[in-house]
């Protein structure tokens, strides 16, 4: 017997179709913006990573050396990969690029609650657009994706944050400091003590007042945005009106009721620039970032392309659940049938044109591949929640009939085999009591 | 600039199109039939595959040793996986369990049309039974798939054979034969010389006078077959009744025209029993096989599991195109819009509630995201093939009215805003001249 490996999951039947109906969601609405699926592969240069992130990227990644010499690794994430599909074709490609697609990803961590080295994503992004309708087009995307889930806005928030604001702001203090560090201190600042935090500002190159005032200053809320301007200039003033442009935008697309103001967010990765944002649980009862996004408008000129700003979101479908689930809106994982077709005797030939029949309408029919008897038809019928079953018999069907029952009720009657289905597009037991 | 892996492939968003139409196709077959979606790991143990196959599949696969210092291995096929899960829940699943999923695998191979080192098929699989109508209704699910995607019983034939009559043949002969080497003498028999193809049955322990015999003796029609009996007693003769007893399951199934009986189709893998089969283009243009299948009723056991009869097919989608596109009948490579919502001038609001409502109706509907021109919106309304622009211009707007286009004729016609969508389901130009 062999093991799965360890971060890695199997989902049988019941748990994929509820992962499944997620997912169908969520490229569903995707898709009526306008968002074109691509397929991509499941290996890349190892050195593709490497030059964006540093050599102790590395250590994260499923990488190693192919037969033919190649470093290469398991993508830990779709943004380079589809950054270079930009590259490669941007000539061709008429802008906006609009892309999504949906395909597990792989990182060497230790596996907890919602993380897994194996773990599935869906990537919304928009390329060729620096304008405020691209980064709420993409909010859009997730909050018609989140209520047609069953979510309302009492279930989640969107935390929207800029990059931009915060740099501009650790520019105006008189310090040397290391932005992307001090960027990355924000965005460990929920998940560290108020003391650790101001060291990792501290280290950065904020003195600890300065550190303690720019930490206040992250804490405006949208009412107190011309604080900020006050304090930092033009610089903070021009992504403050970006900022201010993509919640309006977002106010006529219809989800700026989901967004929220929140400095603090920062995302972790370095190369977002302009508008970010995490989805929380309201409730806080997820206590960390369902998924998240924002703009990252120079990395397509670092992979070679030319300059081409970008803004993407990637809900993950590993965190999702535990939103989903914590509201109450998980779909069931159960399997859905809508007929069993019970063959009695030899009557396979009739079983299986009626089978034909309901099938060529669309549903989902299942009969006897298996020789089982009666009663394990009808309990294999009852395993897969059929809703009806039709039961052919050799006896009844010299008298020209069958035998159509409730699975619910446990009702049944009789019907001349010629009206099953004949013209009905969805037989049931109520069309003939 | 990063260059994509060798043997790997980016699919922008047309051929995309076609691809996910290709497989949502056979996927909804499956669906009908009650085949219930999986989901796997990219990733097992290697030594999976080597207690299977021997150590030399090592160097076909993409193995290495992960940062815990496991030997693992990116899977080359879906079947081990799949018995894995069986195994590991055997006691819970209600048989006959059927599965299927869609999926990329991996091989280290050359890369030639049609093979590729990352390849994607879609796994339809039966577990817990070994009655003619699993082999049957396999069959019915890929030959229903087939004719939906538009292909008719001139345009392929499923060339069924059977190992037991294969190996029960080469079991008659006075001589020391390695049945399974000989089968894989049989699968290489279309590739290579009828020299060389007898000197593989000779190393595998036949004489060249028994090879000829052998080989004469596979060419057998369906009409033939008794004399197989005659020739090799009650062994054939079982399994012969088998064959016939699958070829009238997919009679009444309806899907008996497809098939033609073909011992010389072996299938390469040494885990099949029983019924096997392989896809052929009837024209012959595509030169090999599309896909194939068969029963493999020892592997569960083999994995540590009870015994447990299991049948199987695994189009893929590699080869699959080259046969839809060899018929005439691959999917359009085009992308698909039902509407552009076109503004001029500070009209966001409006258009951006136009687009919500026609977005609700299920609609695909793009708006400008880039602060285009008029002229910019319309090219790129004309790039995605949007059926229909609506004009939400600002001095119409001041009359009430926006302006519908037909992007196919031209034509256009002003219309009452309050009109646009209004009580339709989907307003075309058609509507209002």
């Amino acid at each position: 017997m062999y093991e799965r490996l360890k971060g890695f999951r199997d989902f049988y039947p019941g748990e994929m179709r509820a992962r499944r109906e997620t997912i169908d969601t969520l490229e569903s609405a995707a898709q009526r913006y306008g968002f074109r699926e691509v397929g991509t592969p499941a290996l890349e240069r190892t050195e593709m990573y490497v030059d964006k992130s540093g050599e102790e990227i590395v250590d994260e990644l499923y990488a190693f050396t192919d037969q033919g010499g190649r470093d290469v690794a398991m993508t830990p994430e779709l943004t380079p990969t589809v950054a270079r599909m930009v590259v490669a074709k941007q000539q061709e490609l008429s802008k906006p690029i609009k892309w999504y697609s949906t395909r597990p990803f792989w990182r060497y961590e230790e596996p907890q609650s919602g993380r897994f080295r194996e773990f599935y994503q869906t990537n919304v992004d928009i390329f060729g657009s620096s304008e405020p309708e691209a980064d709420a087009e993409v909010l859009a995307v997730v909050g018609d994706a989140l209520t047609d889930m069953g979510l309302s806005g009492e279930d989640f928030e969107f935390r929207v944050s800029h990059r931009d604001i915060l740099s501009s702001l650790l520019g105006s203090f008189d310090a040397d400091v290391d932005t992307k560090q001090a960027i990355r201190a924000v965005d460990k600042s929920q998940k560290v003590s108020e003391a650790e935090y101001h060291d990792l500002l501290h280290d950065a190159g904020l003195s600890y007042d300065q550190a303690a005032q720019f930490d206040d200053l992250l804490q405006s809320s949208e009412d107190d945005l011309d604080e900020l301007v006050e304090f930092g200039g033009e610089d903070v003033e021009a992504a403050v009106t970006n900022l201010r442009d993509v919640l309006a935008a977002t106010e006529d697309f219809g989800v700026r009721e989901f967004c929220t103001v929140s400095l603090t967010t920062a995302r972790g990765l370095d190369y977002y620039t302009g508008v970010v944002f995490e989805c929380f649980d309201s409730t806080g009862e997820v206590g960390r970032s369902v998924f998240g996004g924002g703009r990252y408008d120079d990395l397509i000129e670092s992979f070679g392309g030319q300059p081409t700003p970008a803004v993407g979101v990637a809900p993950g479908h590993s965190t999702l659940p535990l939103l989903l689930q914590r509201a109450g809106v998980w779909p069931e994982e159960e399997l859905r049938t809508d007929y069993y077709v019970l063959t009695v005797g030899d009557t396979r030939d009739v079983a299986a044109d009626i089978a034909r029949e309901l099938r060529a309408e669309g549903h989902t029919v299942e009969s006897d591949v298996a020789g089982r008897s009666f009663g394990g038809q009808l309990d294999y019928a009852d395993s897969i929640n059929a809703e009806t079953v039709v039961i052919v018999g050799e006896r009844d069907l010299e008298e020209g009939n069958v035998t159509v029952k409730d699975m619910d009720t446990g009702d049944q009657v009789q019907v001349p085999v010629e009206e099953f289905p004949g013209a009905h597009d969805e037989p049931r037991y109520t069309d003939f009591e």
